[in-house]
């Protein structure tokens, strides 16, 4: 009971030009509890719909993921239809119905406090700053994703949650359109002094960089022969991320002093691992059926295929 | 004497958000052969106008380039104007006069047979091919830098000599276009089917994959702080690349048994930091002025930056 998860559940429609699916479980907490739960047995808050399938509950129960924070709502689950080109670093959005997470509130959970790390997915940085403010007065280890929209339309409440966490996760054009700066250093900067301890910076199927006030470390994706499908890459790479560091602090040890820079590298090194599976299959098909064996077999292929002496 | 460099010296007008030159010695060969300088000192093939200074001549020269097989013609030196917006891994192409290249013929040049290794930067593919035929009977080590301007424009002269080469530089957009495929490792796979041992993938700033038969290699670039001008960073790499290779092989020995995998390893992340101060200032300006010494230590760190255990 050592990491919690804030985020979307929701149906997606896919499609890519490799195919496409109608229908498939998703949302970032979907993604990022899949990927956490081959470290660490995480808990969701979020809520669904009364369409939502028993078999989408019983993959996440499946995989130890809690849902007693999942509420159960009238009306229907998040849906959102996309597509990509052949650049799958760019999802097109062509349908979002929100349905119960229109009036979703994190809130109504009341077991924050148990958890000493949290990740606030992607969602309205409002309830972000609504379960931080909720969470235990020790103030434990949380990491915050976020996107476009949310920087254009609630930049305010964005940027007050960001200085009360201490990871952010954003991608390479978020940072530059929240910071104003075009050099990755000089906007992860910009981050650093508003409070958070690390800020990695998504760059897609590029990899990765990692900034701490003192450290940096640069990381390309894993090389696959083929993707099918890049929904879920960037949650599915943080929970990876959040689960590996869940599973390294031993239980009653303040995260924030735990963390060195040396852990957060080995978390994004498993979180890269753990997302160039999702990427395999449409939604979290490939994602639902890694074992740890495999993540730690391709982690051994991605050091040969990216170390040097 | 090992290392051979056909290409271009040109004089470029650059302008990017950080500021712009009227007129700054450019050229594929100014770049491979100043970077290649670092390791071992290689010959230049190729052409000027009789408006090519003395200081450009003095400047390549102090490096230890030999410029005997450098022509001077009379006309203008080929004179290139570019831009870039914050994009800085594309440019835009304002002007392009050919001047005295336009009648360039590298086979006026008679000693192509003695040199083990040979770098044909980016130019025509027919006068890439009339090179080869000359280079010496016990075929050596050929690399070859392209551009979408000749696959759209002389494809079969490129294929032609493509199968011909021991390595291959191209970008992600060039091999795309030219194989045909989407994903790398089967455009890879596609050039290697074709004859070359050796294909190396640039990413611009977000590093390289190489790729052989049995092997891969995939590096970020190394993460700087500022940018100012991407101009001549692939040839720079592709120098860096090439000189290193010379370095290693003693004389005498084939280079294509001679050049191992790992030594191909060693010789792209040299590329990619000669590369890294090549963008940190106009032109060749501050890759003119970089010692061994200034590689060695930004290895160091380059590799403290992107290697974990």
């Amino acid at each position: 009971m050592s990491l919690l998860i804030v985020g979307s559940l929701a149906y997606d429609a896919i499609s890519t030009p490799f195919g496409n699916v109608d229908r498939i479980l998703g949302g970032s907490a979907s993604y990022a509890s899949l990927a956490a739960s081959l470290f660490t047995p995480p808990t969701i808050v979020g809520v669904v719909g009364d369409d939502f399938a028993n078999e989408s509950r019983k993959l996440l129960l499946e995989k130890g993921i809690a849902l007693d924070g999942v509420e159960n709502a009238v009306g229907k689950t998040f849906f959102w239809e996309g597509s990509y080109g052949h650049d799958l670093n760019t999802a097109v959005t062509h349908k979002t119905e929100l349905g119960v997470f229109a009036d979703f509130s994190p809130t109504n959970f009341s077991r924050f406090e148990e958890f000493p790390l949290i990740f606030l997915g992607n969602i309205d940085p409002e309830l972000q700053y609504a379960v931080l403010e909720k969470a235990r007065s020790s103030s434990p280890f949380v990491a915050l994703d976020s996107m476009n929209y949310w920087i254009e339309t609630k930049r305010e409440a964005l940027e007050e949650v960001i200085s009360k966490v201490s990871l952010v996760f954003l991608n390479e054009s978020e940072i530059r359109q929240l910071t104003g700066d075009y050099f990755l250093p000089d906007a992860a900067n910009n981050i650093l002094q508003r409070g958070p301890q690390i800020v990695v910076v998504k760059l897609g199927s590029y990899g990765a960089v990692v900034f701490a006030k003192e450290d940096r470390f640069v990381l390309p994706s894993y090389l696959l022969d083929h993707v099918v499908d890049p929904t879920g890459a960037g949650d599915s790479f943080a929970g990876g991320v959040m689960g590996y560091l869940a599973q390294q602090i031993a239980s009653g040890k303040d995260p924030r002093e735990a963390i060195s820079f040396a852990t957060v590298q080995q978390a994004v090194v498993q979180g890269t691992v753990v997302a160039s599976f999702t990427v395999e299959d449409f939604g979290p098909q490939r994602l639902a059926t890694v074992q740890l064996q495999d993540i730690q077999s391709r982690r051994e292929r991605y050091r040969n295929l990216t170390n040097w002496e």
